[in-house]
This record gives structure tokens, C-alpha cells and sequence, in this order.
């Protein structure tokens, strides 16, 4: 059994390597670019957890880590094209510096090199894997769909919210852990357990994302506090105060989103704080930690092998605050 | 064995079907509507043709057509925004219907939903047809960055154009016959030769098309005569004028590429003729669909097979002007 770092560090070091071929250059420079930004391919990771979690390490979980980590940056990259954004990790976005068609182009080729990778392993579980893959591709545009939909609506419910969030997020994570799963050798029942798992510890990671952005201390978070408050974004927060908050509440808050004050992000954390949004969002993220906690407990491996699961949930989400 | 005609209804009668989930609407609706548009669905007919080249239709051999037909239409989606194009036989393209996002977004999807067509296939082909699949996406991408690539050079040579014009076209249109070989049992060999013809008879067709936008009968053509010409586009009648030109005649040439007089079209046409582009052109064309010929001859099946093929060829491919 390997932690959490160990095989981060085994995966880095294996998908260092050309996976794209060298011509045309102003192709795949680009996706060699995008990958060379880099990231902490939780992934990828995830998926070789769930793949530990039942057995010995197969061979085959390596190359469906290394389509998930290519189709995850496939996303990414286009993602970054539809929302304009000009940065990723302080590096220029693909777009910004070869342009969006070249980031287009490089985004397709890069999905279809993730199937190549998928198509290298066995026989046995082939079916399996690419349709568990495909079911998450899909859903993952969904969420990006209904993600930009969003944000051109006024209001959204909160359900309407937590399943745009599972979509866009968390069924990548759990379908990583249930594609290591699937070449496991897992049952049918702990595939399922180990899916929600992910799916619910995905939804609580969300939530306390939106919370250290509005709540986090600034020293802690390494980021600048306040700025989905800046921009109006949707978060879980918002979403709750819109529905929690009482009629002059929301209508100052409506007007601090208009009119984007000096001061709006003080002002909005009163009445935030004024709502209890802060002990609503840590109670909501507590719920899913549980539940994604309670479907780690259910599967039917000895508690030994799941070690290294509950140090992931517990790094990626705190439970205390 | 079926004629083009009876492949191509009974194929379009299959693929009037729901491809896409209802929802999210805002998604799925770019998908419906662009195929909604139409087509000639030749790949999709060929990939059947070149499995009824060997034995009775294999019933996967529909899943893999309808699997080839999606991943054309992805592409003809995302190169729709590439090359900012208002319209697509006579209709609203998808992002000019639906916005840039969605048509994005759209086309991912529906490459995914090419993928779980290819995984309802039995498992005896299922590596053999995704790796071909995955090759030629490949290519069809690599042939769109370098046509990009070249519509901003001064000169390429011909071999180049001629290398992107079979990555961007030829290669589907071989491939969509060899997936329908490998599902047909066929030899390594004749599945070689089945994608020569398609490879070689996909240039003569692009030759062919090119040809006509200069030299067509405008009644025949159905289309605009000189449209290539007044864009300067990049064909082979251009790259070749450009190779064969004395220094006057390129002057003048690349003079009425720049101005863009109101009798270009006629002047560019005088310049062709007075260096025989056409019969160049027509003999070049010639000898691709010799060669394409050649490999279908090749094939190690009863002539009689080969019947509707040979008609799809000439059909497409015109051996006399």
C-alpha cells in the first residue's frame, strides 16, 4: 500500500514523457505547453488509490491514470477558451498565447490521446472502463453547460446548484476512484460505495472552497479573501443568502452586486455573517464529509487498506474549523 | 449486397434517432440542430461497404457508421468556429445559431457520443477499431492545424498541400472503409488495400472539387463558379500556377490576389489556362484514381463484391471531362 504522496510522486514521474507526437509542431506544442503548467493530479492519484484499495497495483490503472489526467487538461483547456480566463497557475492560458483555435485543436487532440491510453489496457474490463469514462465525459460538459447557464440567471436554486457542482466536479472524482476500482476487481456494491464516496467528499471539497474564499484567513488560504465576492459569483454561500436572507438584507445585497462599493466585500461578509451562512456552509460541507465517509466505511475491504483514502479526505477536507 | 443508394437510406434511416439525452437542453439542442442539417453521410456508407466488401453485414458495423458520421459532424462543428463560417448547407452554422460556447462545448459531446458507439461493439474488434478510430481523429486534427497553418504562409509546395489535404479529408474516408473491413474479418492485406483506395480516391475527389470551382460548368457545379479564386484559397490549381508560372505571369498573378479587381476571376482563369492547370489538374486527379482503382483491384474478394464500390468511385470521381 502506497500514501497519497507516494503515488503522486510514482504518477509525476511516469507521465513526464512525450505523449503527443512532435509534428505538426503548432499543434501539439500547445498541449505540451498545457501539461508542462503542470498540477497535483489528484486524479490520476485517486484512480490508483481505488485501484489499491482492492489489489495489488494493475499495470492497466497506470494508463487509465494517465487518460484521466489527459482528459482533465482537456477541460481544462477548454474551459479556459469559454470563460475568457487569462491565467492558470500564473502561466498564460493556451488560448492567450497560441491562440483559440490552436487551443481548440489542442483540446481535441488531447481527449482523443486519453482514449488511446484507455485503449491500451486489457481486454477484460475494456467495455467497462470506456463506458464509465464516456458517462463522466459526458456529464463533466454538462456541467460546464448548466455552469455558464448559471451565471446568466438571476437566481438558481441550491439543488439546482450542488447538481451543476457534482456534474462540473465530482463525478470525475468518483469515477476515478471507481475506474481504479473497476480494475481492482471490485464487486458491483463496492464500486458503488467507493463512487460515492468520491462523489460526496468532491460536493463538501466545493463547499469549503466557497467558504475559505469568503471566511478563509488569507495567510492560511494563499489566496486573495473575497474575490467570488468581487466578481458575483455563484457560490454556495451566495446561493444560500439569497434564500436565508431577509427582505432589506437582499436588497442591500443586490444593490452592493450592482453597484460594486470600495467596501463591497466587508459589507457583504456582515451580512453573510448576519445570516449564519458561515456555520450553514460548515455544517452542509460536514454532512457531505460524512456521507462520503459512511460509503468509505461500507466497503468490504479490511479497514487497513483504506488508510490512505482517509488521510486523502481528511487533507482535502478539513474537518475542523 | 447493397447498392450505395440502398446503404445510404437504409443508414439514414438508423441515424433518425435520439443521439443525445434531453437534458441539459441548452447543451444538446446544438447537437440535434446540427445534425438536423444534413448530409450526404458517405462515411458512414462506406464503413458499411467496406464491410459488406467481405462477408454479410456485421451488425456492429451500424454502431461503428454512426460512430464515424458523429465524429465527422464534431469536427465540421468545431471547424465551423475555426473558420468563423456564417453558414453550413445553407443554414446557421452553431455558433451562429447558438454562440461560440455551446458550439464548443456541443461538438466535445458529441465526440464522446461517438465513443460509447464504438463501445457497444462485441470485444473481438474493439481494440483493432478504437485504435484505428483514435489514429485517424488524430490526423483529422493534425490536417485542420495545418491547413490553418498554411492559409497564412506565402508559398507551400505541393507535397505539403497534398499531405494536409489526406489528413483532413482522406484519411476518414479510408478509414470509414477499413473499420468496416476489420469487421468483416478481412485479411491485413486487403484491409491495407481497401484504405489505399480510400486514401487515393479521397485526393482525387479533392482535386476533382477543386478543379470544378474554377473550370465547372456553373449549371453542372450547382455552386458559384470562381468562389476559391475570389478568397484566394489555397488549392491545387493555386499551388501548382504558383510552381508553373513564368516570373510575368506569377507578378500579375499575385498582384490580382492582392487588389482584388472586379474581373480577378476571369484573369486568374487566363493565367491557368495559358499554363494548362486544367489538364494538369485532370491528370493529376488521373492518376490518384488509377491508383485507387489499382488497390481495389487488389482485394482478395470476388469481382463481383467490388460492384457498388467501383460505382461509389466513379460516382464520386468523375473519369471523363
Amino acid at each position: 500500500m502506497h500514501s497519497f504522496e507516494q503515488l503522486a510522486d510514482l504518477f509525476k514521474k511516469r507521465f513526464e514523457t512525450k505523449h503527443f507526437p512532435a509534428t505538426p509542431q503548432s499543434l501539439y506544442e500547445s498541449c505540451d505547453y498545457f501539461l508542462s503548467i503542470g498540477g497535483k493530479r489528484v486524479r490520476p492519484v485517486m484512480c490508483l488509490m481505488g485501484n489499491e484499495l482492492f489489489d495489488e497495483i494493475n499495470p492497466d490503472a497506470w494508463y487509465v491514470a494517465t487518460a484521466i489526467e489527459l482528459f482533465h487538461n482537456f477541460t481544462l483547456m477548454h474551459d479556459d477558451i469559454m470563460d475568457a480566463a487569462p491565467l492558470r497557475r500564473g502561466m498564460q492560458t493556451v488560448h492567450t498565447k497560441f491562440g483559440n483555435n490552436t487551443a481548440l485543436l489542442g483540446g481535441d487532440v488531447m481527449l482523443v490521446v486519453a482514449y488511446d491510453y484507455l485503449n491500451k489496457i486489457n481486454n477484460t474490463y475494456l467495455h467497462k472502463v470506456i463506458a464509465l469514462f464516456n458517462k463522466t465525459a459526458r456529464e463533466v460538459c454538462e456541467g460546464q453547460q448548466l455552469d455558464m447557464d448559471y451565471e446568466k440567471q438571476q437566481s438558481i436554486s441550491l439543488d439546482d446548484y450542488i447538481r451543476m457542482i457534482e456534474l462540473k466536479t465530482s463525478v470525475l472524482l468518483a469515477a476515478s476512484l471507481q475506474l481504479g476500482a473497476i480494475l481492482g476487481g471490485a464487486s458491483e456494491g463496492n464500486r458503488q460505495h467507493i463512487y460515492e464516496f468520491g462523489r460526496n467528499l468532491g460536493i463538501a471539497f466545493q463547499i469549503q472552497d466557497d467558504y475559505l474564499d469568503a471566511f478563509g484567513d488569507p495567510q492560511k488560504f494563499g489566496k486573495d479573501v473575497g474575490g467570488d465576492i468581487r466578481q458575483n459569483k455563484k457560490t454556495f454561500l451566495l446561493i444560500h443568502v439569497l434564500e436565508a436572507a431577509n427582505s432589506a438584507q437582499k436588497k442591500t445585497l443586490l444593490q452592493l452586486m450592482e453597484e460594486n462599493p470600495a467596501d463591497k466585500v466587508q459589507r457583504v461578509l456582515e451580512i453573510f455573517k448576519a445570516c449564519n451562512v458561515d456555520e450553514w456552509a460548515w455544517q452542509l460541507k460536514q454532512q457531505y464529509m460524512d456521507k462520503a465517509m459512511q460509503h468509505l466505511d461500507a466497503v468490504a475491504v479490511v479497514s487497513s487498506r483504506k488508510k490512505s483514502l482517509m488521510e486523502l479526505a481528511n487533507f482535502l477536507v478539513q474537518r475542523e474549523h
